[in-house]
């Protein structure tokens, strides 16, 4: 099968060495940024190019959201398969006489990172059924982790994906802005972080709780508001009140 | 140094327990609950006591903030220090005629979890300078990570862990909620959990931020508060403002 990625940002990089590391050729990386695409390329020995497209089987589509559309659009061929790798756009996004599919990596991807890609969850869609097999067994060669999923389910796994990746990662913005102003080095909260972590491996999120709001510790609550404000403030209470709502205080 | 341990709570056990393992002796360790405390003193052979608090040059106590004023007071013995574990509280709340001093490790502690002490970071604060030197060097005896801390600072220290530790562990809490409504397996989140915290032992929390927020990504911004309700749309809406306020979006 010949495979095409399209795209040469971090998605298109970890995707393409994953694919590289289990030996499976790649026909092209293909993209718009000449210079990301030549780094990508000679570090992985993929035929590259910014302006022809070539003859493939199977398109992996790795760009934004906002550019999916767009890009779905250069694929004139139709005995192919096209495949978009967002959480939350629809296959349908997919605009051309070629058979649309999603193939979903749920992970954070940083280009100077190393992952372990056989733990990243794969979720497949596929319009037509064939494909679907196809596209399993190809993520299966990357990854242990592979599933069917609907774009519905996939909303839903993306939204959650938000709120335990994105959203935790901006609280750590904020709590080293707050450390940062007292000359705090956020070093010291590292082995907080990691253990805070390890231990949702073993216990429930829910039961895993602790510090003042699940308490329900006025005097600290208290003590805390007085010590921030905006936007810091703003989640300081927002993240009381819900947690105060869930253990029913 | 005679030490006694007060309390039977997740800080009581660890820090016993971190004590034990370096052979540094305890004099005894005393709480109210027997139950627990019966357990603790049989798994690291411990004399302790429900009733009678033991002579010691050390006692520390490792009970919830609320109880600190009050355990205080059972220590009638003035020659001696006691120190209290709070992040939040002064010194100065410990009533009685004996030095006081604050003995703060920042970790998240559950009985059931093995710990490495050698990287949980102790603050040290002491009203008799003789006495810092003292527990600088006990708390070095388990912890690579010892420092001097002010109140003033402590606070932010504490602070800084409910935005890095609480509050992520309950984004935790209600991402789960979301997947378990849609019969979601929550384990399919872990490997992007864990590559979350592992990235901002690299890179700065602030560089790091991905997701829809810092793309300014309206179109899923206003899908996802579709999907949401109650408590979590009001994380969502707040978080995300916070996202873009930071990136000025």
């Amino acid at each position: 099968m010949q495979i095409v990625i399209i795209g040469s940002g971090n998605v298109a990089y970890h995707l393409a060495k994953a694919f590289t590391k289990k030996k499976i050729p790649l026909a092209q990386i293909f993209g718009r940024n000449e210079e990301d695409l030549n780094k990508i390329a000679q570090e992985l020995n993929i035929p590259h190019s910014t302006s022809k497209l070539e003859d493939a089987d199977l398109y992996i589509i790795c760009v934004s959201d906002g550019s999916v559309e767009d890009v779905s659009q250069l694929i004139t061929k139709t005995d192919c398969i096209v495949a978009h790798t967002s959480g939350s756009l629809p296959k349908e996004i997919l605009i051309g006489a070629y058979r649309k599919s999603s193939f979903y990596p749920l992970q954070t991807f940083s280009k100077s990172k190393e992952l372990d890609y056989s733990k990243i969850p794969f979720f497949i869609e596929t319009e037509n059924p064939a494909d679907k097999n196809l596209l399993i067994k190809l993520a299966s060669q990357i990854s242990e982790n592979v599933m069917e999923s609907s774009h519905e389910k996939r909303k839903y796994i993306h939204l959650t994906a938000v709120f335990a990746c994105n959203f935790v990662n901006h609280l750590f913005a904020r709590a080293k802005e707050i450390s940062d102003d007292q000359k705090i080095p956020f070093d010291y909260f590292l082995p907080l972080i990691d253990e805070t972590v390890k231990k949702i491996h073993e216990i429930e999120p829910k039961s895993a709780q602790t510090g003042p709001a699940v308490r329900n510790d006025t005097r600290v609550l208290e003590l805390h508001e007085q010590l921030l404000k905006d936007e810091s403030l703003e989640i300081y209470k927002t993240m009381n009140h819900s947690i105060k709502n869930m253990y029913e205080l």
